[in-house]
Formats: C-alpha cells, structure tokens, sequence
C-alpha cells in the first residue's frame, strides 16, 4: 500500500516526495480520449464505473501516488436546486441574481441528489484496494458561488463583484447556503471512502485581500472546521492566489496548494511555515523536453526543503495538449530527485 | 488648459487628483455604441475621424483629465508583418511559433504601415486644443508576444510559456524585434503629438518572478529607456501583477498602474515609494450604487496619500455594462474628495 501522500499531508515521515497532478485524468491521456469517444463528459461524469474507470488510468499510466475523483466542481449546485448544463463550458439558465434567487435555493441531500458521486467513490474505493489514497474535492463556496450569480465562466465576473459590493447581506446569505451544500456534500464524500478532501479556488484570485477575508476565506475555514472530524486531510488551493497567502493562514487547511507564480520557499514564508506545501510546476513547462522538465522539478523540490512538508503537483491542470511522455518524465524526475 | 494629468505624472503639485478610465472610449458610452452602429472595431480604429471622435467622447461626457487613444493592443503587429482580424477578439492566422517564423518577422515603418494611428493623434491634438492631454499607448512587448505565439488570446498561454521554458533564445529574439518595432511605434506616436505614452502589460500576471525579470521586465526597460529623451511621462500597467510588485520597481516608468488587488499604500511600499501610483478601484465596484462608488472611491484616495504621486484609475478597463450615471459619480467623487 501506498500512503506516502496521506504520510505527507500528515507531517509524518516519507521516503520520497509524493506527486500527482491536477486534471492527471483528462483529455492528455489517450485512454481518456478514448472513454470520451463513446460518452460526452456529463454522462461520463454521471457514470459510476465510468467515472472510476478515467480516474484510474493516470495510477496506471504515470504512477502517481493518489487518485482523485473525476467530477466537476459544478456537481453540488443539483442539490441547491440549480440546473447545470456543458456546452462545453458550463452553463446556468436561471442564475442565481438577486436575493429572491437566493431564498428559492433547495438544500437537498447530496447523497440523494447527486448519488453517481457517491457510488464512484465506493468503486474506486474497491477497485483502488489501497494501491493508492483517493482524493475527493468540492469548489470553495466562493467560487462556487461566483459560478451561480454569473450563469458559468467569465471573464470580469462583474455581476459577482458587483453582489459582493452592492448587496453584501445577499452575497452572505448566498454564501452560506452554499457553504451548508458543500460541507453535506464532502462529509458524504468522506463516509463514502474519499481519504482526503481538496477545495478547489479558481476564482479567489480576483478578490482584494479584505474582500477574501470577508466573502471567501470565513466560509473556506467554516467547512475545513466541520470536517475536522471526519479525520482526513484538508488540502485548499486557491488559482493565482499570491497576493493573498498571509491571510491563508488562517484557511484551517492541513495542506496548501500554491499556484506557480510564487516559490513555495516564499510561499511558505508567508503562510506562516505552518503548513504542508503542494505544487507547483508550470503546467506549460511540460510541454518543454524532459531535460527542461528534469530540472524544473529539481528547483521546485529544492524550493520546498524548508516547508513542514511536500506534496509534489502543478501549480494549475495538466494541460490538454501535454504529450502523455512528459508527464512520465515529470513523475520519473520526482521519484528520482527527491528520494 | 487642464494639465493636472501631466503634473501629477510628474510629480508636480496638483489641486486636486486627476481621474482617466482605461476603457473610458468603449462600450459603456452610448455614443459609442451610436457610433459602432455604423462601423465595425477595425474600421472604427483605422478612420481617424471617428477614432478620434470616440476618443473625444469621455472628455465631453464625464469630464476625465485625460484622453487616450482609441486604438488596440495588436496594432504593431502589422509593421511585424503579420496579420490580425477581429472576430471579434484577435486572431492571428499565421502564428508565430519556432525561430524561422520569427526570422521571417518584418520591421516595417510604423508611419507607413500603420499611417492611421499618427493621424488619429494629429486630428485629436487639433479637436483636443489642450482640454485635456493625450496619452498614446502600446502592449508591454511581453504580451504583444504572447498573442503573436497564441494565434490570439488564449486561457493558459501554454504556447508561449512553452516557448519561454523550452526556446529561450528563440522567445529572447522574438522579444528583441517585438520591442524594437514597438519602440518605433510608440516614439512616432509621441512625435505625432501624444503626450505621454502608457504600456499595458495585460499578460505579465502568468509570470514567476524569475521569469517575470528575464522575459518581460527587461523589455520594458529597454523600451522606456528609448522613449525617455522624448521627454514625456512613461506609464507601466501590468495586470494581476501584485507577486511582481518588488521587481517592477526596475521597470524605468514615472508612473506604475497597480490593479485592484493591492491596496495602493502597500502596492507604493512594494515598489519603493519611488513612483507615482495609478488606479485602482474594482471596474465592478461601478456595478453597485453611487454610494458604495463614493465610499470606496475615498477609501483608494486615502490609501494613495503616501504615495510620491496618484492618478486615480480603476485597477482595469471600464465593464462594458456600466451604467454612464455612475461613471460620472465616480469622476465626481474623486473631484470632490481629493480637492
């Protein structure tokens, strides 16, 4: 059994660094592309033994040292009542506006509402049979939120901001809601199998530090505070965060996630040299040569010599386009250097 | 003649501080949307009268202390000889990828190849008679780069970080001749009668630090260092740039535009206290009422006040649908509370 990543996140001692790598199971592998030739992504998504089948292959193919569930950060607006659809990006109908579109919000039960999430976990959970720790994950509600009030992506995300500022009683009570949502959806995830949890941040990076603090932090700490007793390891990664990693301090995470823009010796530094640090490779240097890539991973292990602890990752996706040999040579470079 | 822009830049004493927009000609003006009922961006940007028409309008209509040229980052792709359509972002057709497309990269004239720009500048000097300043423009030679990699805009940019991490030389080259005929494009503007001339360095936030300085920092650099016997204030904006703050301070500029992320007290601390500080309320925050427009304006002119400097800016381009009702609150508020 391998529990080097468990042993990592946990501060305990390891005989190498553990890796593995945002979006590992997607569009680089050609197994992957394969499964989507047959099925469109929500289906796939939606497809228990489908969905363990992709989240699989990059323990296969590259040999990384976790798992993590193949969803979509989307996934938990069913049970608050909000209909998404892929075209590909995601697309909301009725976004969620005003505060009468938040008071018209459900609170269902995840495990009810979204049960192919719990019933991959259990899957792979069998199928894993310990080779490797599986990781669930959720989006911070924040992020989460900003999705609902904008109807999908985009690029200024004015209606969210302009929630935030105009109507911040609102955006709360939105926030809330959400938060409720996603703590009952990554409990379940947990009493499902998932042994550790990740939040995913993708949009913490537009805020101003006071407004982090405010609108987007309180709730990322509230839902690590409940899962403290679930005993598994709380991972937060916030995109392009690197004006606010002093006040990250206080997300109540075990491990922080750093995007590729700031060293994880600085990063740690700022974080308060209190947590376990995961990342953070350029996803655009593996489409360099391995040499490249060889030394690359040999900075950023160095860089992370001083931290409490090391999870080797990217510091965003594995892009699509990634050649499937160089995300060999990344995993080849890890194990090799930081042994 | 209202010089309060030029004086601030210059660390002149100002009655008040002076307000511009970017984005202030655009899509929030109904009479620019009058205007673009009849003509298409490219014929808009390439006819000097209606140029310099839309670029008139934010004087007339909410009283900003500057003019900016209404043009587009990629028009120094031209005198490069490549080929840019906008449909409606840019596309570039033929993009520029290995060494031998860069090798075969021309250095045209800017006055011949782009003949509508200095005439644009010309007429607006003329319609202008000296209300406000005019400030010329270009992309930062970073990011007019990356676009020429990309074939346009792109979510990652992995084409061009590729190029950096795998080519460097080869990125080193491409840079080299996107900075010298940006030069010639900005030093002609300045002749044409522009009288200051700002860089948008809209793509420098993917950037570590490290590779920040190497690829992008010492271009600007170089491209202020030749515009500085033309004797007019030099402006540097680089996007989503709070990590990269304490290098900027080598960027050779009279005046940083800092984004809405970092306070500016903290954002003028992080470049030594050396430079005159532009911006930086949230485009968003024109989103919420008058009020909160008001109270946040105060606050950003409170956190300049230690600054050598202000030009009160928003920290990126007006949202296209801001109501023009608060534009004009904004420029008020500034005019009010910073007399």
């Amino acid at each position: 059994m391998n529990d080097l990543y468990l042993r990592a996140c946990r501060r305990q001692p390891v005989e190498r660094t553990p890796v593995w790598l945002m979006r590992q199971a997607g569009r680089s592998l050609p197994e992957y592309r394969e499964v989507r030739r047959k099925v469109d992504f929500v289906t796939l998504m939606q497809t228990p033994d489908l969905a363990a089948e992709v989240t699989i292959q990059p323990v296969d193919r590259l040999g990384v040292d976790a798992a993590i569930l193949f969803s979509d950060i989307l996934v938990p607006a069913a049970p608050l009542g909000i209909e998404v659809e892929f075209k590909p990006g995601p697309v909301i109908e009725h976004p969620v506006r005003e505060a009468a579109d938040v008071e018209r919000l459900r609170a269902d039960e995840p495990e009810e509402s979204v049960p192919f999430v719990y019933e991959t976990i259990r899957i792979l959970r069998e199928q894993l049979a310990d080779r490797v720790p599986l990781i669930g994950f959720a989006a911070s509600p924040f992020t989460l939120a900003a999705y609902l009030v904008e109807g999908g992506g985009s690029k200024s995300f004015d209606r969210t901001m302009g929630l935030l500022y105009g109507e911040p009683e609102t955006a709360h009570r939105l926030l809330e809601k959400v938060t409720e949502t996603t703590a009952k959806y990554v409990v379940a995830q947990v009493r499902a199998g998932a042994q550790a949890i990740q939040l995913f941040d993708t949009w913490a990076g537009l805020l101003h530090r006071r407004d982090f603090r405010e609108f987007d932090l309180r709730y990322v700490r509230r839902l690590f505070e409940i899962l403290e007793c679930e005993g598994v390891p709380r991972i937060y990664f916030a995109l392009n965060s690197g004006h606010l990693l002093s006040e990250i301090r206080d997300c109540g995470a075990d491990v922080v996630g750093v995007d590729w823009r700031t060293d994880l010796a600085e990063a740690s530094r700022l974080l308060g040299d209190r947590f376990v640090v995961q990342g953070n490779l350029d996803p655009a240097v593996l489409m360099a040569s391995p040499e490249v890539i060889e030394r690359r991973t040999r900075t950023i292990l160095e860089s992370a010599a001083g931290a409490p602890g090391h999870v080797f990752n990217l510091g965003h996706g594995v892009l699509p386009r990634t050649p499937v040999e160089h995300l060999q040579a990344l995993i080849g470079a890890v194990r090799k250097h930081s042994a």
